[in-house]
């Protein structure tokens, strides 16, 4: 009996990881997929393809091409919310730093992720009702903590507080999303010049005049 | 025979200004419609509808759908390049002045034709290859105008050279593009107020570190 056990929990582990790294293919060739030809026109069909398998294996992760869609869209939020995460845990860091490293840290990520932000930007409307609203609380709660980011930053005079921090981090947010509609990769300018300039800009964006604070 | 000109003139006027009118309201129509159901999924039929008239009839006007989109696109382009040449005229203003001149106009343009600018940015890419190169081709102009105002800051000592201009300006129309994805008709802050804050943020953003430069 607990030999059956032992057996059994390291081939159980090993079929969690493989489930996971068929998870994570699944989602790539899903992400390439919608980018090319865009999530309307594409197909489960053309996803399998891409996948070199049966459009019927498919349907033993999926039930439709909207769950594609939706896990992709949690694994960005995901992904950023460890950005998030960090940015909270740097304790040492001013409310203006730490703004900083969430815009460095974001435009990277960003850049790196070309395919799934502009996926995210160009299809999360096509979610159902349900996941739509899970996805958009995910994503008030990331502008909450940025926004209060800046609030802090106004309270403590390092910031002017003559102007809405809501809409500041309006303008803080497009700065970095919309690297993903201009950035080249293999450009002349590199991934980090390109971070520290959105840094750098929305970092005087925010602070503004401080006289008239 | 100049009885009939005489007489004749007036009525072309007139059919002129009818010919106008009409184009005004079915490029109208065409942006409610490819606003509302995404012009991937919107037909002409849905066009003639909105318009309250026969798809036959709308065919007098175009060739297919596609027309629609690409006419909508060059009206926006034949509004925002009136901005440009307001800004280009404004010769007593200092590059700086004319930046923040052009923020605020442009801005209160896209919060004015939410549905046209959100068609523009979504649905670009739906141009045949020809169009598209022509509505790219007027982009190009329209950023090479403003990196050149943002360069001419930084020659004369007024803005952090430091930077790319390039750079910049993709921030700089981050800022303004991005309020068709926020910005709530009939919310608490005003069009005004929205304009104002933009500007500022561009502008600190472009001015940045003066002491650097």
């Amino acid at each position: 009996m607990s030999e059956r056990t032992e057996t059994r929990k390291p081939r159980s582990n090993s079929r969690a990881r493989g489930a996971k790294k068929r998870d994570v293919e699944v989602l790539d060739a899903a992400a390439r997929v919608f980018a090319r030809r865009g999530y309307a026109d594409a197909s489960v069909q053309d996803v399998a393809d891409e996948l070199g398998i049966l459009k019927g294996s498919l349907y033993h992760y999926i039930k439709m091409k909207e769950d594609l869609l939706f896990w992709l869209l949690e694994a960005v939020h995901k992904d950023v919310e460890e950005i998030l995460e960090e940015v909270a845990g740097a304790e040492s860091l001013s409310p203006l730093e730490r703004l900083e490293l969430y815009v460095r840290r974001q435009v990277l990520y960003n850049l790196d992720n070309l395919e799934r932000i502009s996926i995210y930007y160009h299809d999360v409307d096509s979610l159902s009702e349900e996941r739509l609203t899970t996805i958009l609380a995910r994503r008030r709660t990331h502008e909450r903590f940025i926004t209060g980011l800046i609030k802090e930053a106004q309270d403590r005079g390092e910031a002017d507080s003559s102007c809405d921090a809501r809409i500041l981090a309006n303008c803080l947010f497009a700065t970095i999303i919309w690297t993903y509609r201009w950035y080249k990769p293999n450009g002349r300018i590199s991934r980090h010049a390109i971070a520290d300039h959105c840094a750098r800009f929305v970092l005087h964006g925010v602070v503004g005049e401080l006289d008239a604070a």
